[in-house]
């Protein structure tokens, strides 16, 4: 049968974003409707019951994981077709919105619902699944919950993970919550490919006034922690020639990966998000500094050249002006491509439905970027209005979620082959 | 009679060091003895009765004035001669030294004590003074004792001013401890000069080998308080072109202003002491920061050309990055310069004593600098042992405190003029 002229329900996933986002809801200083469910609260369980109840109502077979991954799985026509997954994640930060991660899980819902309204088959089962700790707000590292699901992390290691807040052990918040489930992690077998719908966190779709996202892949990211050592002494009494000051070298590195970004161009970005002063006082030069580099590059190579652009400024800086500089690496990961023909797919797809669309990189990640060391995978990104997330203000306009919840219904048909 | 030859007892100024060093004790992880005697503390009452009765010991006639200044006096042979005051303060900051400010005093009664024991007259009365929270840690604004001896601050408001730690009122802490005396302030009259010994508090005459700082002014201070405001975003999906960075602005300063002090040179110097960014994560660009921007020279032209440069410097990189920069003056004073022939006194003095000698402005505030408003007014410095000050770890060496009490003596026996 023709599913082509098939389409999402925006209304109905609207309202679904709406309902679950009350869940956890916080409330901004002007209105803004956020979100707090961080993982393996009571927030959280609240979110999973509301999610794992629609799944039931729409009939899918629902199971949870060692690790409190769930899979909500629509039966294929063909029983040894591995499933087409659609996935994200329903855990927030502490000041979340309600749109990052639950969009790509309840657009799978919408998925699943305009298939079961207009009766379409498909040989793959179409599967949808949130996974555990995405977001790391709790339980370090991130997408932990997708990183134990490809088997990239240990079931056991990951079940000992501490939380960051209260120290609670990730597993016994898993029992606690009543998510820890009876499925081997890793999963047994692999989907047959894997689709994630996603805001995209940042400002350039809006900026280019484009509505579709191709995400070619995952920026590769190297976070360092610097502690700067000088001398601290008074602001008034100690001549420039004399002064090791730490502050200064701060900011001159923080000056300097700027141009290091600026000169390299393309994706490189580069960061100082954190810095903090020892002893902090106007009158006083600060004897300790404390900061942050995050430095993404899609491009593993030029991500190398750009690390060591960076030490080689920190090296030239710490001797001109007599400190000592500690690096210690905070997180590390290699950019991740996506399968060219998967990330054709959806930007043909977006084309034929009559949007505009731009191949691009995601720079922060996701769980798509662990579901494809296992399958063939590809994102579809909406703009997110002024580019934020992570923020209580985070939105996405009703016409672009419906654009985004179109895109995918059609690559997983696509992918999934209505018969 | 020749008193030329009439020299300090250092072991004895430093035994009243050691004693007034264990009021308000505090010990260091290294075993650096400290000290903490916070304005109208306890400690401070402890403090003062202890250099009080020492005034006594001494036999001179003590007076407590309305903000709690403390002069001791040792009569002259001339009855209308007004006297040569020595003076400095006791108070000391939270993890202050026992060298700041309590030198100064302790060094006018070594004075006393070596013109009692060799039977030496003078024409004008020699007083020692202390005077109230010189150091402005639990009062602001600091000098404030001496400000309102010289009229520089009303009784009243001074009285009334609040503790910044507990909101304690000023005037009720004064009557508290004891000390809300019954002279009158600002005082009746001015002294015939004033002479305060003081710690360097900076690395100068360390780093330049010399013992004896003829201290030729302070410098001008101007503090200001920048909030810069930018857009927060995600330090990954936000591309540099696309950022509104207030942590890359803060930095930018800093380096700025580091330049603007080096390229003025003399006694400029440029310190941000003070930077905050909100809020303060690896991944994400800062929405706002709050940083301090510290200037001083002793030439107020000077200094007005730098806060010139600094404020052009903040405009023009809040124009480039799209942030904007709110300002708040923290402090302004205008350089002071002490009385050229009392310089030249000081210095003179310390190369007939055979002792190595430097001009130099004072970085930081002094109760001179107010009392050179009504009176002929020097400094003697002496090393600090790494320029440290305001620190528990600040030390100068018994030699240099007893070439600064010689130093002290010979000045005030010119001015007081032996008989």
């Amino acid at each position: 049968m023709s599913t082509s002229h098939l389409r999402a329900d925006g209304g109905r996933l609207c309202a679904r974003l709406e309902a679950l986002g009350e869940v956890g809801a916080v409330l901004g200083p002007n209105g803004e409707r956020g979100c707090a469910r961080l993982a393996l609260t009571d927030a959280d369980r609240e979110g999973r019951d509301l999610v794992v109840g629609w799944m039931h109502d729409l009939g899918l077979a629902v199971g949870i994981d060692a690790i409190g991954n769930v899979v909500g799985v629509r039966a294929g026509t063909d029983p040894d077709a591995a499933p087409v997954m659609i996935g994200s994640h329903i855990d927030t930060v502490r000041t979340g919105g309600r749109f990052d991660g639950n969009l790509g899980v309840l657009g799978g819902l919408e998925v699943i619902e305009t298939l079961e309204q207009h009766g379409v088959r498909t040989r793959h089962p179409v599967a949808v699944a949130f996974f555990t700790d995405e977001e790391g707000a709790r339980f370090q590292p991130d997408m932990l919950g997708s990183l134990v699901y490809v088997g990239g992390m240990g079931l056991e290691d990951a079940l000992d993970v501490r939380a960051a807040d209260d120290g609670a052990r990730l597993g016994e918040e898993l029992q606690r919550i009543g998510y820890a489930g009876s499925l081997p992690c890793p999963a047994a077998g692999a989907p047959h490919a894997y689709f994630e719908l996603h805001i995209e966190q940042g400002p350039v779709l809006e900026d280019e006034g484009v509505t579709i996202g191709a995400v070619t892949g995952v920026q590769g990211i190297s976070w360092t922690e610097l502690t700067i050592t000088g001398q601290s002494a008074h602001a008034g009494t100690t001549p420039m020639r004399l002064r090791h000051d730490p502050g200064y070298v701060a900011a001159a590195i923080t000056v300097g990966v700027r141009a290091i970004a600026q000169r390299m161009g393309g994706t490189q970005v580069a960061t100082v998000g954190r810095c903090e002063l020892e002893p902090n006082l106007v009158n006083v030069v600060p004897g300790a500094v404390t900061m942050t580099v995050d430095l993404r590059n899609t491009d593993e190579s030029l991500l190398l050249q750009a690390e060591a652009e960076f030490q080689q400024l920190c090296a030239g800086l710490a001797g001109e002006e007599g400190v000592t500089i500690a690096r210690r690496s905070l997180a590390r990961f290699q950019p991740v491509e996506f399968d060219t023909a998967m990330v054709d797919l959806v930007e043909a797809t977006a084309r034929r439905l009559g949007h505009t669309t731009k191949r691009m990189p995601s720079g922060a990640g996701h769980d798509a970027q662990m579901l494809a060391r296992v399958c063939p995978t590809a994102m579809v990104f909406v703009p997110s209005v002024n580019g934020l997330s992570h923020n209580i203000a985070e939105h996405t306009h009703p016409a672009d979620i419906t654009a985004g919840a179109d895109v995918l219904l059609q690559v997983v048909l696509a992918a999934a082959v209505a018969v």
